[in-house]
């Protein structure tokens, strides 16, 4: 059983828990939140013992093994800095850091601490029908390229429209719809086919800064991956890999892979994939806790290398969109 | 009654013969075919009385009033050409012209002769859905870009694989994917959208010299239009413009426009579309009989700017991927 602390009591921090408690392997001890009140109230419904108010006593005192941060992304450098520097585990939310100067700082730190795991929340990667995906990409004739979406209006672009900036638009917290969405297909991308030898994005900048949704060009050797993401507009295509003769395609997009289906050149389909958990972050929670306990630095190294190509590629697009972040400042 | 001649005795002119006789305001007089025998089993097939296999015979003596010329996209302009100078009418298959230098050349012949009508057979242009997409497009909230797919992997492709160059992927035909399919795509965009301020082509380029599939990115303002098309893998996602909160879903692709659903905030369904005809060339057959019948000089020529425009674009992409055809040369 590991002993899990969470910083922050959001939606996404509540569903990692419940993904986490469900797996059995997982017991919530400590809980830190700026608002007391908000803390206890998770700490109650979750039967947590620890409650902090204070980061640094919550990284000095709490008996968690393992954090898991979901803030605004902008903060998960200084926090798993500093739970690494306290000898803690760490799971960061997807996209883990700002830019690879970041993520340099705490590949070096990770290095120093070779017994210690740093896990980027990337969950889909992590859920069978990623890897029924990629196993089938292995069988195509010739991979022709993709096209790969996940597009859904954010109810917080409201706020951009009435002038305001919420952390999730704002370049001070590191947001955007390609931090925030466009990361699960440059995951898919990067896992896929590797690292590209170009990018281009053609962003639609907003008014705070960041890009709104936008279509990014991943260029490979003989073939390109088209990227289709954004928060201020919705799409219902799914996504596709093509072969020459045949093609797959995933549904409902390349972040939710309910359904992994086969078209073969005369049409007919094939199912291949599994059916879907409940809590999408069920496997990642069980695939950190097995690296941990089985101490599978190789696996978790290989993984690392996969988040530090990913945190490249979201870096080389907002450069070719002229996207800056505060963290980039002094870089 | 119009009268009307054919170059060629391809499927599509047939398909196009079909169309216009169904609407019981053509009669087929006139069939040229370099092979005697061709053209005497479609004039038999379908009741014309004069065969050629002289071009310049067919121009001179032939008694049809319009020409539908489906031939090898290089070898339209000639053959326009040779049609307006002999006084007749011109339905011109997509893409009507090679580059911006054979569409001016035309559109100064056409100057000089204002009786006679040259039509672009974007045949898509003219089906009711297309414009029931123009006037929902108008009732969205925002337009926020859109993303237009039509790919489908060609068998002459399996030609290429074995080495060949067969001529719609030839750049000597002004061949490739851009030119086949990426036209339906474009006319779409020019048609909904205007003339894009920016243009990018991200092409598989193929050993014959002309692109095999690729993703174009036209840029407006405030919003991108994605375009994805090709011939050498087949894609079965629809397209879709998108609003704020809503958006339009065109299936089973940009090209073909079977359904027009829209997709509200909520997520319910609303379908736009009429039932498509059988024969989907059935629709510019009458509307370009009525613009001779009508003299209706105003609406061809409006259509004709939309053709130059869309040259202009399919050039631009074409320069943007780096792909020449040999009707360039001397331009």
């Amino acid at each position: 059983m590991l002993k899990l602390g969470i910083i922050g009591t959001n939606w996404i921090t509540e569903q990692f828990i419940q993904a986490a408690l469900s797996t059995k392997k997982y017991q919530l001890t400590s809980v830190y939140s700026r608002t007391e009140e908000k803390a206890q109230q998770v700490a109650t419904k979750y039967e947590a013992g620890e409650v902090f108010t204070s980061l640094a006593d919550f990284f000095a005192q709490g008996s968690f093994d393992v954090v898991y941060i979901a803030s605004p992304n902008s903060l998960h450098f200084e926090q798993a800095k500093a739970a690494l520097e306290a000898g803690k585990n760490v799971i960061v939310e997807k996209p883990a850091f700002s830019n690879p100067t970041e993520m340099a700082t705490i590949t070096a730190l990770l290095a120093k601490k070779p017994q210690l795991f740093l896990f980027e929340g990337a969950r889909h990667v992590y859920e069978p029908n990623f890897q029924i995906t990629k196993q089938a990409i292995q069988t195509l004739d010739q991979v022709q390229g993709a096209t790969l979406v996940y597009m859904k209006y954010s109810s917080r672009y409201d706020q951009v429209l009435a002038g305001k900036t919420p952390n999730i638009f704002s370049p001070k917290f590191s947001g955007g719809s390609l931090q925030d969405l466009g990361v699960y297909v440059v995951y898919d991308a990067v896992s896929w086919f590797g690292v590209p030898d170009d990018v281009h994005y053609f962003a639609n900048l907003l008014p705070t800064g960041v890009d709104g949704r936008g279509t990014a060009i991943l260029t490979y050797p003989g073939f390109n991956v088209t990227l289709i993401f954004g928060k201020n507009a919705t799409s219902y295509l799914p996504s596709e890999i093509y072969g020459l003769h045949e093609t797959l395609v995933l549904a409902p997009n390349a972040a939710d892979l309910a359904q992994v289906t086969r078209y073969q050149p005369d049409g007919k389909t094939v199912e291949l994939g599994e059916p879907a958990d409940e809590n999408p972050m069920t496997h990642e929670a069980e695939a950190f806790y097995s690296m941990m306990t089985t101490q599978d630095h190789q696996m978790a190294n290989s993984a690392l290398k996969t988040s530090q190509a990913v945190n490249q590629v979201l870096f080389k697009l907002r450069q070719s969109a002229g996207i800056e972040f505060a963290a980039d400042q002094g870089n």
